[in-house]
């Protein structure tokens, strides 16, 4: 049948299970703009800048699956690298689109404008080409085969592509065969599944502290279900790394904790340490994320492949071999010798309401009997994810930072994408005053939509991370002073906003938060300059 | 002598000129800013995003001379590109630094934050390769003399380079000759300069009808009095292209106008058309700037080379060249033929004081009456650059618009580089409300360091130039509405904010400005949504 390139494309973002588009209008996209307006089912959510755009489709992929982004070629698409690069270095399967001068343009000598110099269309892309996992500029020869190309491995290898389309395509009229895109995992090799799974079971057998740990990975593939069947089904004690935190039910009576490392939980890492074998699923092992966990972990689970000690198994996928070595093990009947859960801090706590200033510790601990379940917790990479990382979160939450690429301002954007996403889930979002000043305006577009968040704005007058790490009192640290618990207003008078000095004052602002879900709800938390959470002290040494 | 390398690259930046240097703070960059804090004459703009930094570098380098700007690795550096890359387009040397991870953590196998991949630390210098004219990567044995390469290329070519500082480097000692940086441009070749001048000098004399055009690298090498000097001293009229607007003085009799081909003014093109001898300084050929005046161009003056028609001449640089091709042509007495220039439109403009809307072809007259002499004009490449190209600006205005590049947001960040760089003078702004959402922020920064610049924000409800081009009535050319007047005071108290909607409301406004010119003044301007420069209706072809 016949069909424009423009619609090829959106017609194979929603089988990917798209149905926002993030990004900004510029003149090389505006005729591919007029086909997504037009397309049934998908919601254009313009941004105020494109790296909030990418910011936002990376954080709309971490709880959609999957995610699409537009800009204009040039400037548009180099304002928004930083944003894909954060979705490539944490797995995050996004469609970057690029409308590009139209192919007569490029053939000619003079300079359009958002080029650097003539002839010169490929510097970009090629940028490009280094952060994500695949490319193509459309041709009327290649689109279909090449846009069926490109998303296949964005969605397989969970990773960022590259679509540029010169302005005179999304209007050609082009002949497609019509059948589903290839998605599914491919069936792992059964042999190879069984030779594995018998490696592990005999591992598993000799171990005396055996030790499941939870990553980055095994969330973008999808494998809660499997992996809670597993612990289940062997009763083995779990942990998570900092990114796989809350993925697998952190009230479950055989979760160990989040694993920090030497910034961690003492407790937790002793566990850690006694463990004789640690069977781990989808670890991507980086400084804060998973600190030096690796050495240890004696059986690796990753998307495509598996370890076990010094054996490497190929063609393996979560999908079909953890279902089966779970049968495998559970048959075996192992039974692990018994093990005592390090003892958690379960002292009463006690929720205050007076005059005294909002104290980090109180802060965090206070908010882990706010949380409800089914809900977005989005950290962003400062004093709030250290705060948070030790807070036992309800089933079911999903929990969102950036821990390894760990990018300044991502979280506002990421917040925006993730209440498009699921606008009937509760999304909360803590960010400290530096971080927010990066991509504030993004909060115009969460009212634009109508979206209903909360934000937990912490005013701690700069970049107080940077302040623990070096240069306290250095100016570069500084950051200026905003009324922010007025800016929402300036974006729309639908919104509720609230500034907080006291524990008084925060009970009052939590007693009202739900009353308020029918809007945007913005609450400034004041807090000393050089508090900050136990766990930032330890990454810095001083504790 | 001794000296840290962290000391002896800030010593090398004042020589460029830089006295401030913008950025944004990050862990693998503190060390150096503590450098920077403590050297002496030097100062600190940390900006609210690193693209907003990137953009004042490149204001601030078009009115300094030179500009700096610091990130950190990865993330930071990939917010800035679009920026940098700006800058690259357009000529303007910008010194991109980088704090890096240590060299020893760029040697293990850990994944530090901000990377994407473990060993892979030279993606990012990779993509700068691509917009920067040099880069290194600072080690103990190449510092000194990596430093003076890039930076002598910087300021020679006009370009941005890039210096990478591994985290470890800052405070190595060195051992230094100190001598200054070889900054001299280098003498033009005085036989080529004879054979080149005498070829001129025949073909000017040969000519009926000879032009005398000026464009961007002409400003960018600081050739404004040479160029006054031959105009004044061969009496030949003269245009610029948009890109050069103003840089000659636009009050000089012999001034036929601003170049802007179909979209400009047809006594203008007439006249340009019917030269038949165009000699053209420092011209960047490209859509917006020129249009297609390079074909009928048939002398053309760059910064290191001459082509008069079909001969070309190395080695010649304006500062010597152009004093020596006036002295020739003047000694040879040519006497051009008679010419009229196109006659000015000098009705009798009269300034209204009523309750009608602001309409764009009055306000941008009306503007022309406010402008002074010595200040700094900024305009957004939407409907400000078209309001203000037609335009006659007083003599040393600068007149800054990203005219190849139109980064949209831009000016913005543009204004506080200009107005850092030169606090003293009138930095004026306009900005459509589209453009002013990606960036706008950065108020808080000028607010923060106590400049006093006047921003007039369009307020036209939405991204007009898009909305002529395709889409007018499209949701994605939509934007969301804020309260724009009230923004700067979410910044700081003492600024001067108002909203005019009448020419009335304009003339008091604008009567009031200069006396507040001890503070930041924003003036929200309401106008229509599809109201337009005719400049611009021309350029879509719409009139």
């Amino acid at each position: 049948m016949k069909m424009t390139i423009g619609d090829y494309l959106l017609m194979r973002l929603k089988e990917l299970g798209i149905d926002d588009i993030f990004g900004v209008p510029g003149d090389y996209n505006l005729g591919f703009l007029d086909q997504v307006m037009y397309y049934d089912g998908l919601k254009w959510v313009g941004n105020c800048n494109e790296l909030n755009g990418a910011y936002a489709a990376d954080g709309y992929a971490r709880v959609k699956g999957a995610a699409a982004m537009i800009s204009t070629f040039g400037v548009g698409e180099l304002s928004a690298i930083n944003g894909i690069a954060g979705s490539f270095a944490e797995y995050l399967p996004v469609v970057k689109i690029v409308g590009m001068p139209s192919t007569e343009e490029q053939k000619s000598d003079i300079v359009f404008h958002h080029s650097i110099r003539s002839n010169e269309y490929d510097v970009f892309e090629e940028m490009y080409a280094k952060i994500t996992a695949a490319k193509t500029i459309l041709t009327e020869e290649n689109a279909a085969d090449e846009i069926d190309r490109v998303l296949t491995v964005c969605w397989k290898k969970k990773l960022p592509v590259y679509i540029g389309i010169p302005s005179d395509m999304p209007y050609k009229e082009i002949e497609v065969e019509i059948k589903p895109l290839e998605l599914d995992c491919p069936t792992s090799n059964l042999e190879t599944m069984e030779e594995a799974s018998l490696r592990i079971t005999k591992v598993l057998k000799l171990s005396k502290r055996p030790l499941l740990c939870v990553d980055l990975c095994a969330m973008r593939h999808n494998t809660k279900e499997d992996i809670e069947h597993l612990i289940d089904e062997i009763q083995i004690p779990f942990i998570t790394t900092n990114m796989g935190k809350a993925y697998i039910n952190e009230t479950n009576p055989l979760f160990v904790g989040v694993y920090g490392g030497k910034n961690g939980d003492e407790a937790v890492n002793e566990f850690v340490e006694n463990a004789d074998c640690i069977i781990s699923f989808g670890a991507l092992i980086s400084d804060l994320n998973t600190s030096m966990l690796p050495k240890s972990s004696s059986i690796e689970i990753h998307s495509n492949y598996v370890r076990v000690k010094n054996s490497y198994y190929y063609e393996l996928y979560f999908h079909d071999f953890i279902p089966y070595v779970s049968n495998k093990i559970k048959k075996s009947k192992i039974k692990f010798p018994a093990f005592t859960l390090p003892k958690k801090e379960e002292k009463h706590f006690m929720i205050k309401a007076d005059s005294k200033k909002i104290e980090q510790e109180y802060f965090w601990k206070r908010m882990g009997f706010f949380f409800k379940e089914n809900s977005i917790v989005i950290a962003g990479t400062g004093t709030s994810l250290f705060g948070l990382l030790p807070i036992k979160l309800p089933d079911n939450v999903t929990f969102i930072s950036q821990i390894i690429w760990a990018s300044i301002g991502y979280s506002v954007g990421a917040l925006l994408g993730t209440s498009i996403a699921t606008p009937f889930k509760e999304n909360i979002l803590f960010v400290g005053d530096g971080a927010f000043q990066l991509t504030a305006q993004e909060i115009s577009t969460m009212i634009r939509h109508n979206t209903t968040p909360i934000i937990f704005l912490l005013n701690n007058d700069g970049y107080t991370i940077e302040r623990v790490i070096r240069g306290e009192k250095m100016e570069y640290n500084d950051i200026h002073m905003w009324n922010y618990a007025k800016l929402p207003k300036i974006f729309g008078d639908e919104v509720w906003t609230t500034k907080v000095s006291t524990t008084e004052e925060l009970e009052s602002c939590l007693s009202e938060l739900r009353a308020n879900d029918d809007k945007l709800r913005f609450v400034e938390v004041m807090m000393e300059r050089m508090d900050v959470p136990e766990m930032l002290m330890k990454m810095v040494g001083k504790k």
